[in-house]
């Protein structure tokens, strides 16, 4: 199965290795945004860079300011505005994980506490508006008005697509159309832009900057579809995730939509008991992903996964083959690769 | 004492109507910004405009964007771009809001229930976030990257002082300093910022900026003085407002600190109790209201709203007479008066 989940371009197989090929082909670039962030969340009020150097450190693979990077080494830029941005997407994703956390009453990402539960939901929500504030001031320093519209826009369309997904919450009925929406506002948007200013820091031609904003919005699609997979897969647990956070919640991703449109009168009213009501109890969560199996959800999804991700590699033919290209296309695979 | 607390600059005095010769003087303008506002709040996901409108609807004077259209105008400005950077500093406002009331935990604003109230702390969380990304898409559409620093600096800066606030609540020893920065940040620096913009995009010398950015500073800081004293005030009731919100919440303001300063060790042991442990009984809030009276607290802190009222209009010696300056030192005696 791990072998068919491959893109065509390369039958030869990436790994997990591809995010650590990427650092190295990055060079100092992304010990410097490190840096920046860290400068960056400097304020007199101590609180803030204590609950932002919490989740900073706590702190993911940094996958988000890497596409920035690469996308601008890519196009062959050789200035020092991409350090900025980087740090800049990766703050306006950090601001996103803390209301995130508040708005899912989370205690725990990556295995360990979130802001909310060790500071306050008080404590998260503001200093979420503050290193939201702090993008922006990044962006302003990189003196594009055009990168500045992009993020702009990227930041409403990711709040949309929350809002969007807070109105779908409990809803198994849910149309697979929404279910897209909100994934391409929450998640992809920001992978889009994140490589889209990649081209535009570069001041290359707008055919660059359109590929590499395909390459991001289908890159982030397959990543929040095998993300959404992972909730109901026991490969989560070997990442140091909780399974089923996302059923506790009673959210709507396509596995449910696909198992509740694909399930008899029976299954559906489990679906309602379940999702709808939140009326759990031992035992649901197995049954649940019993009947995801029977209906071939968790296939489909990564089956739709797979194809996005094909589209986001296709999109990287606009440039000539190169290691950072080469890097690029692995990173698609990485991001499938994570639901075996 | 309502004639005391006039401003040096206007024996004659001022009234509540100081808000309605402004919007006269300001013509179609305001009526062209409430429009936008409305235009700027739609999305295709339909809880957005509805959360948005609720609190817009329910909203205010619109005392901030007046003042960026008031200082275009004093500025000579003739163009269209002070229009959405009114309605960006009202957005920034009204996210503000939605944030402040999910921290507070508030029910009731205006004397109508918060939007956390009627939808969700989750809903208030995330729409604040659109209407902060709707901010700053309104600002790139003014094309000045000074205009987005400025802005974008004053967001940072609002939201530390936020941050800073929740450091200091249920701590009656805070000090007179950490009080100042507190509202420097969280009332005042959203005003300084939102009338200097009107000299910039007129694009005036920095000279009318400065003066311009230090009458909105300091008519802040007594805005948010007289606001402080009108929780503790009978006066607040007649607004419409709920007296006694910042005392049942722990919040620490200068009546509060000045009352813990000058009180004796019983009076400290009260504010320790009813501050400090959130201890509450009823006719707590009138001992603290009578305790604040002895020594004085309410009244010096009018005196020192007085000072900076004072300070702002000085500002303003920087333009020539003219309606528009009148109106904006009118504008003064009305947020200082509003403590009488």
């Amino acid at each position: 199965m791990a072998v068919a989940a491959k893109t065509d371009h390369d039958a030869s197989g990436s790994s997990p290795d591809a995010l650590e090929a990427l650092r190295l082909l990055l060079g100092d670039d992304l010990a410097k945004v490190n840096a920046l962030i860290v400068e960056r969340m400097h304020s007199p009020v101590p609180l803030i860079p204590q609950l932002a150097g919490h989740i900073v450190a706590a702190g993911g693979k940094r996958l988000r300011p890497m596409l920035t990077l690469a996308a601008a080494r890519l196009c062959g830029y050789e200035g020092e505005h991409h350090l900025g941005l980087a740090a800049c997407v990766e703050f306006i994703h950090t601001a996103t994980l803390l209301h995130d956390d508040v708005v899912d009453e989370s205690h725990l990402r990556r295995g360990i506490p979130t802001a909310n539960a060790v500071w306050s939901n008080q404590a998260s929500v503001l200093v979420g508006d503050f290193l939201f504030s702090r993008a922006f001031q990044l962006m302003v320093s990189a003196r594009s008005l055009e990168i500045l519209r992009i993020l702009a826009n990227a930041s409403a369309t990711i709040a949309e697509g929350e809002i969007h997904q807070l109105t779908t919450a409990n809803q198994p009925q849910t149309t697979e159309d929404s279910y897209m929406e909100v994934i391409r506002g929450k998640t992809a948007a920001l992978f889009a832009a994140a490589t889209r200013i990649g081209a535009v820091v570069a001041e290359r031609p707008a055919a660059e900057a359109d590929a590499l904003d395909t390459y991001g919005l289908h890159l982030g699609l397959a990543f929040q579809l095998v993300d959404d997979v992972l909730d109901y897969s026991a490969r989560q647990a070997v990442l140091g995730k909780t399974v089923g956070d996302d059923f506790r919640e009673g959210k709507v991703t396509l596995p449910v939509i696909l198992a509740f449109q694909r399930g008899d009168d029976s299954e559906r009213r489990f679906w309602e008991r379940t999702i709808t009501n939140l009326d759990q109890t031992d035992g649901d969560l197995d049954q649940a992903i019993g009947l995801m199996q029977r209906h071939g959800a968790l296939d489909e999804t990564i089956e739709r996964a797979r194809q996005h991700a094909r589209r986001a590699c296709q999109a990287l033919d606009a440039f000539p083959a190169s290691p950072m290209r080469k890097c690029l296309l692995d990173i698609v695979d990485f991001c499938v690769d994570r639901a075996y």
